[in-house]
């Protein structure tokens, strides 16, 4: 068995994986940490986990964490996370959950972030957790980077077309559309359910940090950075993200270059769907999987990808790659 | 007092119509129209209208209608719609909510809508019903076209800035949320509850038929036929629409050209906003107002226009255009 | 015009209250005042009132807004709202929307809001603000105690039935089911978007502070208090409250018995309705009806009574009170 | 291997079964019915289940089933299933999760049901699939009647009382709220997504068939039938029943009498769980779990008791059923 430490269990992304390690036949949840709630029983602040766990909070004691934990799950918040972590020697594993060891270079970290970067020579030498395009690099890895939870819908879909030149890479648009869990488990008047429900609205326009993301990771992988014009919008909904994508195809291409280049790199990967219909939120929900699909419409042509922000775009995509950083088959309790 | 027939009375558009319309001081409404429910009381398909109206549903009869009211709000699926209002002579003024009147050619109306068009003649010559581009035309019409709920949002976005060369007319991306009274008021499984909670879907990529809509009435309004990609989605709310509009601004222009177009139009009428943050659909749910907002990212600039697809979107239009056809203050019972 | 202030503005019963004001004839609002947003304009705060209102929030000072209104909406908590009111004289005609003035008597008062009241000679001396069982008493208050929201429901549903001796007194259950905007615009954990949606809970059983609101007026109305107990629970709605009432019929009774006493009381009655079928949410919503039905079930009669919580349950309500304080018809602005 | 058959497959309970089977270590899923989808792939229907399996819809043919499975979940509606059921000899063991054989007689049987039993022997002769109950009759049943939802909670809270004589036995209320899944995968206008979004309402008041379900199979497991008053409401949510329970203690008795009774029973059994809070149906969504809780209030104490409606109320009963029947662990694919 292999002994894990979960650290920050007190918010979604954590409630999430303690859902998925309970069913994992490889794992046994050791630590769970939280500085606020020490001492207390992990199902008062988790009904949904008791009798599933007989564990209490401790504080995040890095000694302590090493001596019961191979690996860790660490679900603090951006730059906590990679304080905490930098403590830690070559005898645990990690999957860091936060944005700290995701992006390229230090400098859009820091502008990005408003924040110094504690281990400023990983960022950009850190596996990006992104199996379906990372793979060897994360299973050799004692560091990942578990990916965003936007730039997963928008690389799964937008990295093939690139990497083929099918597609010019100015003018993107991604237009996605979160749930709330998203937001994370704090409250907070905007998320205040009457202010959210049977509403919508755009946010962080021009300025989100997963824009970014989505384009330094499209060059790692296919060498090539895009220019990607990145809107979010908040929906009604607990789970999911579906972002449509507006792509110009270069001279020649079309929808059936997309499927043909799609399914060449996918269709040996277990969680990367081609449905017949426009993809829909409710079939993606509390499964790991990433829904594409594509459809001309005016000179553009649109794709759609949707996931479940807290498994394949957070907790999933940790345990998948946590799989891989032990040898095992990437799809252990994510089927 | 105008006295007042609602035609085709059992759907959303019609409840909605008739809520307003009990508020009215200068409308009394004398018909309530419905091929399945005649003989039935209003309120037993309307349970929310119960003690505002003391009405029965009878057929749709042409000359009992024109004995009975000065005017006709028809709210008769397309094609049925031009069906029924061209057996009236010009005693009765008419509000069609139909697509049937809107377009600016019957070849494109009978391509979309794959159906002859019984009166040619007057499409491309009706008024269309969108008050803050059409007031004098909608003030000496008897038959006036009620506008679809995406294009109320794309054309007051975008058509000042075509109007004054703001934007490129190319490449425009209108990504529209809505939520699912836009439907209408007829079961399919596709909105039965638990299809569409929790989920999300874009539809009518690359076809819907107001696009083409959109095109057609910026060109009437502004000399200029832009090329607009269109998307809608299903998000799981019942009211409202949301439309991303991403455009390219022509050399020079920027946010504060946008915000300048658009308040040199709109500052004169009542229900065009400007609000300082991203518009919400919660601030326009149950109102005739059209939030207007713009932002830069990445080398587009994002307008987000939000209306109540109901009330903006249909039946607040066609109240305002009402009030214009009868003469009095565009507000009333719309505040 | 009626100079009206709204004190404690920044909440949901007073945005409801402003947007049903700025539609009454005879009211014009002067001022709003919040402490946290003195200065601010009424729009920032409540994106949803722009255009309507050209105010900004000023501190709530006593001189101040006895010269410049004649009538003062308090939306304050309990106790603050108390100690604001009670500096105020005759001059000035009160609605206070807490619970400061609702009670039989001050040891009730103080045992469950657990503060002392600055003002106990006004506690069971001060109008309740039902108009369906209090409107006399209303018309000629000064001051003006705004009934509770769950309170309203049973109240309604069951004062006819214990003044007419339909239905025995003991062993009454009222199983309420809330919106969330009943807990107000106040961020807290519970009520964070994805912890509500798609749950439910019940809460507050056995202390909720209505249960003897609901007894203590209905011994007020018909001279008898009725025992009940009172559970409510929190369903994932932004509005309406939607009551199931178990009640025992005494001999010889039955729903025919109800449904007489209801309407000989109520047919006079503007705001109460009884719906064909069971009552839904939707049909009350953004009205100040109350809709009452009953049916036979096992050993008891169901009685079902719904209400939108912010209308007829708060502010809708207040309009009433105030329609009735001012001498005009208690419809305005309300239909 | 143990070759599992779902007839009927295209429905809610049907989808959630065939996403638990695909966990399951021990099951292999070799038919898959539809009258309607023959020929058709398995995840045209349900989009969801692509990737997990390569089935395609066939006629539901006896002989075929008989020969390719050894376990048959027949998800038909009532009457159809028993019809469909009594054509299999005993090489076949099966899980009905229709009505059919719940009941103990079948007079009451065919009068609620309003249709003759073509199998009226076996009608309370069947095993009833509350393993918490009747697990050694489950164990050794070849056919076994799978719960209804609502009876499920009311059941689970009340046997333990009733056979430890800690509560009056009349004047039990069952006040039940469900998701819309509860509704069935048809489409239906009450349940079309704007009929019932944002309402809420009372339905089958003194006659939904599930009222006896619970009176006569609470006699089965204590030889004490109840007298209930159940009202079952419509929530919008998709998932999860919450029943509110108003019992009266018999002397002496009080919530600690009810906590002994229900931990003496239920603390071997792992599925029903006592969180220290009100249950809210997020905690039990997407599992097998019952949760129980108990409070005071007013002459009554309150019980609540929560389930998945497609988990535990149907789908995760059926294969905690069919793990008794097979005889492996019975929480094989549920945690």
């Amino acid at each position: 068995m292999v002994r894990v430490a979960v650290i920050g269990a007190t918010g979604y992304t954590a409630l999430e994986l303690l859902k998925l390690l309970a069913r994992h036949e490889s794992a046994t949840v050791t630590v769970v940490t939280s500085r606020q709630y020490e001492g207390v029983p992990l199902h008062t602040v988790h009904p949904a986990l008791e009798s599933l766990y007989d564990l209490k909070f401790s504080a995040a004691d890095v000694a302590n964490i090493s001596n019961n934990a191979d690996v860790v799950f660490c679900c603090l918040p951006h730059a906590a996370s990679a304080e905490f972590i930098c403590q830690f020697d070559d005898s645990v594993k990690i999957v860091d959950l936060s944005a700290d060891y995701r992006l390229n270079d230090v400098e859009t970290y820091e502008s990005l972030y408003k924040t110094r970067h504690p281990q400023p020579e990983l960022v950009g030498q850190t596996a990006y957790g992104l199996p379906e395009w990372f793979a060897s690099e994360i299973s050799q890895s004692r560091l990942v980077a578990n990916p965003g939870c936007f730039p997963t819908t928008a690389i799964l879909a937008l990295a093939p077309l690139i990497k083929n030149q099918i597609i010019d890479t100015t003018s993107i648009v991604v237009d996605s559309k979160t749930g709330l869990s998203g937001a994370g488990r704090t409250e907070k008047l905007a998320f205040h359910f009457p202010e959210c429900n049977e509403s919508m609205w755009a946010y962080g326009v021009g300025s989100h940090r997963h824009g970014p993301e989505m384009e330094q990771i499209i060059q790692r992988a296919t060498g090539v950075q895009p220019q990607i014009t990145f809107v979010p919008h908040i929906i009604p909904v607990t789970r999911g993200i579906l972002s449509t994508i507006y792509v110009h195809p270069t001279a020649g291409n079309s929808v059936d270059s997309i499927n043909a280049a799609w399914r060449e790199i996918y269709d040996s990967q277990p969680f990367v769907r081609f449905p017949e219909q426009s993809p829909q939120l409710k079939n993606v929900a509390h499964t790991n999987f990433c829904d594409l699909w594509c459809q001309p419409a005016g000179e553009h042509i649109v794709l759609v990808s949707a996931i479940d922000n807290l498994i394949k775009g957070a907790s999933g995509a940790a345990v998948q790659n946590f799989n891989l950083m032990i040898g095992c088959d990437q799809r252990h309790a994510l089927c």
